[in-house]
This record gives structure tokens, C-alpha cells and sequence, in this order.
């Protein structure tokens, strides 16, 4: 087990794919932040503090909400996949260098993804963002598949 | 390979990745549960052996099936992050007991998470509960940066 | 890290779990290509080149693009849960027949269930193939917790 943790490019795979993963997670407190900032909740049991007639106007949706929600399913539906793979990626044994290269773009397509999703900055911010960190993960699961196939 | 499974820290990852996860795919048939004694369906051809004046009023939403799309979708939001981040946790060779504590800590909180959402218990039972999911996680990450930092 | 790749169990796992990932990753081109064709957007940022009158019709949902993105949520739901625990199930060393058995009927499944969905096929179409995925799944998670049981 030591042995996978002395190999440079498994070290290298588990520091971004942590930090892609919290950078993941945090949507979660962010969300929490505008769902009380903007008075915007969806379950009965988080208004049940509040006056009657208050509650009713706080079961809402809210489009600032709404956005980080998008974001944060958006992080899902692109972070877990480029973990998956770029985990099958590092066992394939690739150059640290081209490792380390793949790593370095999607995380940081994905901070200027969420950056411009966050912030409703004009497109092709958030589209480009978004382009370059699927096709970093297609090109891991490329070489994923062509050094290890069997069907 | 079977190196790693004589690993007791791994064997433990295992057991609590296998029981959270199997505790997040329980969520699906227990929507299609409310989606069926609730008569709460989105697609229409799950409503074509009906008379037709009784489809349109099946095809609607129902804050039940609502109530446990959104424990399902908080799941995903967190177990999956745990599991990702446990594994690379455990391979940084930490001792057994703390890492039985975080994986204890973590499926007994989403357990609690889990009932309380379905069951609608007063706050603050699902926030604190989820609460301690996302601190131990935050922990086992805090763990897998500062042991195997590459950049 | 290279004897990983030598089992040949850990290859076809790492062949099939690099199918579905993919599988699921291309349900995202699929619902930029029905937004733009069905003209349904949800970010004010999307439609800024629009003349103004048209940018609050474009802002809406569409039945077609609804469908295809409850379709790439029912992926995630089963997917990532399947690729964790095909990751453990391939750990505790499996019979390669039986493990490539639960690889391609798991994968063969998925395929059939989102052709099912996004072409709205009549039911049973889609809860038979979603039914046989979530099978598989469990019958990796028995074999799994009754080999490596740690609690």
C-alpha cells in the first residue's frame, strides 16, 4: 500500500483529485449561504423558527440559489467522472510530467468554471471552462482505454 | 492486489465505502416508492397503462417524492466525496483506530442525515447531522494533503 | 502499481469502468444539443446575444431537454455507486468469467436504459434495464461484504 504513495504520479493524481473534491464540496456551504442570505428554503423544518405568516414567503426558489445549485451539479457531473478516470489514468502508468499536465488544466478549468458560473460572467467564460475540462478528461480516457482494453 | 485486502485499514475503508454507498442506492427504490403511493411520475410512459383522463393528474410533483429526491441528491452531494477522499485517505497509511473512528463517524451521521430528512424531524437533527459528515471528511482530507502534497 | 495492470480482472474493471464513465460523461454534449435545438436555456448568460424580446422565451424548460437531463441524473445515481463498488469487488480478487459476467451486463444495461429513456421507449423497457443494473451492483456489494467484512 506504502508502495502506491511512494509513486510521484499516484502522489501527484491524489493532491488534485483531493482538491478538486473540496473545492466540490464547499457548493455545499455556499449554497447554505445564499439559501439564508436570500430567505429562499425548501424544506417545512428550516422555516419552523420563523412567524407563520413568514414561512409561506421563505418556501421559494430564488435564481441566485438556483445558480449555485446548477454549479454545484455541474461539479458533479464533471469532477467525479475526471476522478474516476484519472485514477485508472495514474495505474496506466503515464509520464509525471503529461500526468501532472492533465491535473493542473482540469482543476484549473474548474475553478474558472465555477468562478464564471458563480459570478454570471458573460459567455464563452463558463462554456470554455467547462469545454477544456472534458476534453482533458476525454483525452485520460483515451489512454486509458487504449493501453488497458479487455472487453 | 490481495496485499491490499490483508490491509486492515483497507478492509475497514471497504466495509463502510460498501455500506454507505449500498445506503445511497437504497434512496432510488425508495422514491419509486413514493412515486407510486403518492401517484407522482415525471415520464409519460410511466402513466400509458392508465385511462387517459387520469394520466395528466398523475404527471405532477409531490412534496414527498420531493422531500426524498432531495435526501438522495444530499447524498450524492456528500457520500460520494467521502468515498473518493476515504480512499486516498487510507492508502496514506493512517492508524486503524482513527480510521475506524472517521468511517464510524461518517455512516452513523448519514444514517442520522438520512432519517431525519425522510422523517421530517425538527432542525436542528439534519443540519447537525450533516454537519459532522462534511467535518469528518473535511478532517480525512486535511490528512491526505498534508501527507502527500505534489503540485 | 504496475501489478495492478497485470491482473487481468483490474483490466477488464478498468476497460468497463472507463465505458460507463464515458457513457455518462457524453449525457452533457447530448443536453447542450437538445437546449440548443429545442431552444430552452436556463442561464440569463446563454441567451445574451439574443435580440431582448426573445431572451425571456428562451429561458424556459422543455419537456425533450427535462427528459434527457433526468436521464443523466439516473446515470449518476447508478453509475458512480457501481464504479466505486466494481473497484472493491475487483479488490477482493473475483473469478475473472464471473467479474466480466457483472461488468457486461451491468454496462449492457445502462446502454439499453438510456436508449430506453431519451427515446421514451413504452415501459417496461426502462425499468427492466435500470432493475438489472442495480442488481448487479448489490450482487458485487454481497460479494464484497462477505469477503472483507470490518466493522
Amino acid at each position: 500500500m506504502e508502495t502506491l504513495m511512494e509513486n510521484e504520479v499516484f502522489r501527484a493524481f491524489t493532491t488534485y483529485a483531493a482538491i478538486v473534491i473540496l473545492k466540490m464540496l464547499l457548493m455545499a456551504p455556499l449554497t447554505a449561504y445564499y439559501r439564508i442570505t436570500r430567505g429562499a428554503f425548501s424544506n417545512d423544518e428550516d422555516v419552523a423558527m420563523k412567524a407563520t405568516e413568514e414561512r409561506k414567503k421563505l418556501l421559494r426558489t430564488h435564481p441566485d440559489v438556483e445558480r449555485v445549485r446548477r454549479c454545484h451539479q455541474n461539479d458533479i457531473e464533471n469532477v467525479i467522472p475526471f476522478v474516476g478516470l484519472a485514477l485508472l489514468y495514474t495505474l496506466t502508468g503515464p509520464e509525471l510530467s503529461t500526468a501532472l499536465l492533465h491535473f493542473r488544466i482540469f482543476a484549473g478549468s474548474r475553478i474558472c468554471h465555477t468562478i464564471s458560473y458563480v459570478c454570471a460572467l458573460p459567455q464563452p467564460c463558463r462554456g470554455l471552462s467547462w469545454m477544456v475540462g472534458i476534453l482533458t478528461t476525454f483525452s485520460m480516457a483515451y489512454r486509458v482505454l487504449s493501453t488497458v482494453l479487455l472487453i
